[in-house]
Formats: structure tokens, sequence, C-alpha cells
């Protein structure tokens, strides 16, 4: 079995959200399996001194018609969310606390909240937003409150953050094959091909 | 006839160079001409707060391994520079002046002066090895001297470097078509069914 492709996105980012629809079904036509690993694009930034693109003049703009733009080219559904970006530590905490009791349900849960963010507008920086996300999967509120407010998640969220950005994820989507690193959901195409050849 | 294609580009941009290769017959496929347009990225970083790749941490070094592997993946001969990034005033100069005279044969100029720089692994920063790329095309050193150090070709490079930034030009390459722009080489893919479709 070979090993799993990674995959390191944050929340809040689209260019995450649309390589979310993508990167599955492109793994599996290849034998390959996907860990979903969500990190804080805000933390790694410290390091890279990036910035959110909406504060980057004249660059911010021309991504705000991007990713309009690429969407459309990909066929996934994207409405640009009024908030934007957001603080996405919650949404973060949900996940691994779900993926620390089943990790296939942790990743239905990161495609309903990427959904609930970038196609119904809702705004997944807030907790409550986070917890009903989670309640429609079927999980108990009180449940899901106590889990993210849990130390535990929290120093697991905060290992897979400093994991991922030791790997060298410096933005979203970040994807590792075998030791490969590729940044944005625009090097798709070089990730299908190193994937069917082994690497060029 | 359909307005030409803008190909907006920096003459120390791997990305650039890649899309010099492959943006003519892309755009020829669609009816279209590409008109070049050098200018120089260190001068719209003053707006955009960019910086050159090899300077910032993690993202540098990705990029320099993603450099490599883009060549390989879209055919392009490519050996990196030991020096990169350069001044590229001088090659955009030369570039300028000779379009004044021949808009074919600049263009064959641009090709040569990329294929010193990436390939041949030339320093273009230095003004006597951009004389000496022009002499290769059958210039004549001493009119190139003279015409890229004339007031009249660096006031025709400020004009084109401050309409390129004007326009929106904050990376290389940088395509517009018909007002809609694409940043990067990973965009020739969106640019292609952008032509085809008249886009959407």
């Amino acid at each position: 079995m070979p090993s799993p492709v990674d995959f390191y996105f944050d929340f809040s980012s689209p260019y995450g959200y649309f390589a979310s629809h993508k990167i599955d079904p492109l793994a599996a036509r290849h034998g390959r399996e996907v860990r979903w690993r969500p990190f804080l694009l805000g933390v790694a930034f410290k390091t890279t001194g990036g910035s959110p693109l909406p504060s980057i003049p004249v660059k911010g703009p021309y991504h705000m018609r991007d990713m309009q733009r690429t969407a459309k080219y990909l066929g996934v559904p994207y409405r640009h969310p009024s908030v934007f970006p957001i603080a996405s530590v919650w949404a973060c905490r949900a996940f691994y606390w779900l993926d620390g009791r089943d990790a296939k349900r942790a990743k239905d849960l990161a495609r309903a909240l990427y959904a609930a963010y970038f196609v119904d507008n809702v705004d997944i920086s807030a907790t409550e937003n986070v917890v009903s996300v989670c309640a429609k999967l079927g999980m108990k509120p009180e449940e899901v409150r106590a889990g993210i407010a849990d130390q535990a998640t929290k120093d697991r969220t905060r290992t897979e953050v400093d994991s991922a950005i030791a790997t060298g994820a410096f933005g979203s989507p970040y994807i590792v094959i075998d030791g490969e690193p590729f940044w944005g959901s625009d090097r798709l195409d070089q990730i299908e091909k190193w994937l069917a050849t082994g690497g060029w």
C-alpha cells in the first residue's frame, strides 16, 4: 500500500476549498488515500512574513477575481463569503477532536465546514456556527462544545499546526506526495502526473 | 481582427520565461497575436510590498524546487541561473529600443535574452552581455550601446513599466485578454479556455 497523500489546508482558504473537491478522486485514480490535515495559515505567516490576500494592494483584488473565475473553471460551487478571511482555529479544533475518534467522519466534517463557509456564507470563525455544522452531521452540541474546548484537543491542534509548518506548509493547499511538496490548487495537474509516473 | 493578448513579463522571472515558450502558439490557436511587454517586477513590488522569491523564508526554497519541476513538466529547457534574480532594466531597454524599430525582431530578441539567462547562464543584468545577445542576432554592438543608453529609450521603458503597473501587473507573467488578467504560468489552462469560449 503506497503512502497516503498529505493534504494541508486552512478552512479559510478558497484555494484549499477548491482542492478539497478534487484531491480524493484524483488520488484514488492512482490507488492513494488522502490524509486531510487542516492547519492555520496565520501561524505560518509569522515565519514567512506572508499576509492575508485581501490586505495586499493590487494582488489582493486580483485574487478576489481569480477565486470566482477559478471556482467556475473547476466546476466547484462558490460564493465569496461576506467575512473573509476568518480565524479558523475552532473549525480546526473540531476537525482534530473528531479525527481522534473517527477519521472518516472528520473528513466529512471538513467538507461540511468548507461548504458552510464557501457556499452557505456561514461564518465558521464563530464557535456556535462550528457546533451547528457538527450538529447537522448528527453530533450532540454539548459533546462538541466540550470536545473542542478540551485541553487535549487544543494540544493536538497545536501539534498538527506545528507539524504542518515544520513540513514547509506556507500556503493553502499544500499537498505532499512521498516527500514532494506542491503548493496551490493550480498544481493539481502536476500532482496527477506525479502520481501517475512516480515523479520526474 | 480580435485584440492582441498582452503578455507582461520580467526578464528575470522563470515563470515568465516558461510562459514565453507557450503563449504565442496558444494565442495563435485562437487567432490572436501576442504583444510582448517586458516590465520591471522590482518597481511593481514597491506598490504591493512583494519581495523576490529567494528572499522569502520557506516559500523561496519551495519555488526553487517548483521552477525546476515546472520546467520539466512543461518541456521547457531550463538551467537555474547562478545569479538569481537580477536587475533586468538593460534587457528591458534593449527590447524597447528594438521594438521602436521592428516589433517582430524585438520578440526574437526577448526570446534570445531569456534563453541566454535561463539556458546558457549568461548574466543579462550586465549591459555588455545584453549587447552580445543583440550582436548574435546581427545587430551592431555600437548601435545597440547607443540605442539602450539613449534618453528616448529610457523614457519609453519607463512609460511601459508604468503602464504595466497601472494595468495591475504585480507578478510575472501577467497576461491580459480583452481586459481579463491572468497571473502565472499556471493560468495557461484557463487562458486557453478563455480564448476558446470568450470567458465565463
